[in-house]
């Protein structure tokens, strides 16, 4: 819908593609490496982010291109990813900046995505649950994502990682509305 | 509901405080000055947030901080504030940084707000215009803003717009979902 692709915005229905199954994926989620990418990992963010768009029948940019726009984003900090499994399998992307009501950050998880064959067994939850950490160590107040009404294991995933899509918790609904400049 | 206070990943309830009658407004909307702000500005915007605050009966960390912090804000650049009016009585705040998808940025709207006794003459609705242009020539590929449900004349507004809360402007709804790290 915009020239930036289907993911501006709004995770949205990518948000998808992680753990299916939060029952047996639970227990072993402590048990899958989740690590910070660096610059020689470009290659394998651009791979699995490419990945992410083919099975969702999104346009992309293709697996360099991506490998090199995320190489210079994550070169100026305020873009991380977190990379994890034993291939790695799965990502996180996260963006950090200065928060308008306080001193700290905050955090948006732009990307998250988990390769079909690695689906079920809890990774999607031990990369969020990564991410929770490092955002708040890093000195974030708060994290936002967007997602799709229908995308039902992504929405319980972040329910169940203590995320609401009603202000305050018990609040109105809270809507992303977006539109195309181009 | 988060530290960094109500407005944080949501634009939220405060954005309900635009022109309120689309009517009449529409009409005049172009007669309203309209300027990228700049440092001296800070305490006129330290205020306007502040009073945005107070009129929801949300913390608010005061007029010199907000004045402060968003002063830091707009020097690093990715920061912009719009003030619209004769006084100026309104304004919006817009936070860029680089798109993943594309080479171009992506724009969030992070608050906006006219004062009480502005309303109802298009005045929300010219800021919205010039900051949709302003982004446009900036290089920003998408704008994206968060609502809450019951917001309905800001909702109204940005739909007027051509802004939508549908993947796609026809597909799923998309929401906001946000937690709180500290």
């Amino acid at each position: 819908m915009t020239e930036a692709g289907p993911h501006t915005g709004a995770a949205g229905s990518q948000a998808q593609a992680v753990a299916a199954r939060p029952g047996p994926g639970r227990g072993s989620a402590g048990t899958h490496p989740v690590r910070v990418a660096g610059p020689d990992d470009s290659a394998l963010i651009g791979r699995l982010l490419h990945d992410f768009n083919q099975e969702f029948n999104d346009e992309s940019p293709g697996p360099a291109a991506l490998a090199e726009r995320l190489r210079s984003l994550m070169a100026g900090g305020e873009t991380v990813v977190l990379v994890g499994g034993e291939e790695p399998a799965g990502l996180a992307v996260l963006r950090f900046r200065p928060a308008i009501w306080s001193k700290g950050l905050e955090c948006y998880l732009a990307e998250l995505y988990v390769a079909p064959h690695r689906r079920g067994r809890g990774l999607g939850r031990a990369i969020m649950e990564a991410a929770l950490d490092y955002a708040r160590r890093r000195g974030a107040d708060s994290m936002d994502i967007g997602v799709d009404e229908p995308d039902l294991v992504a929405r319980n995933l972040y329910e169940s990682l203590g995320f609401t899509n009603r202000e305050g918790g018990d609040g109105p609904l809270m809507f992303v509305y977006e539109r195309d400049l181009s």
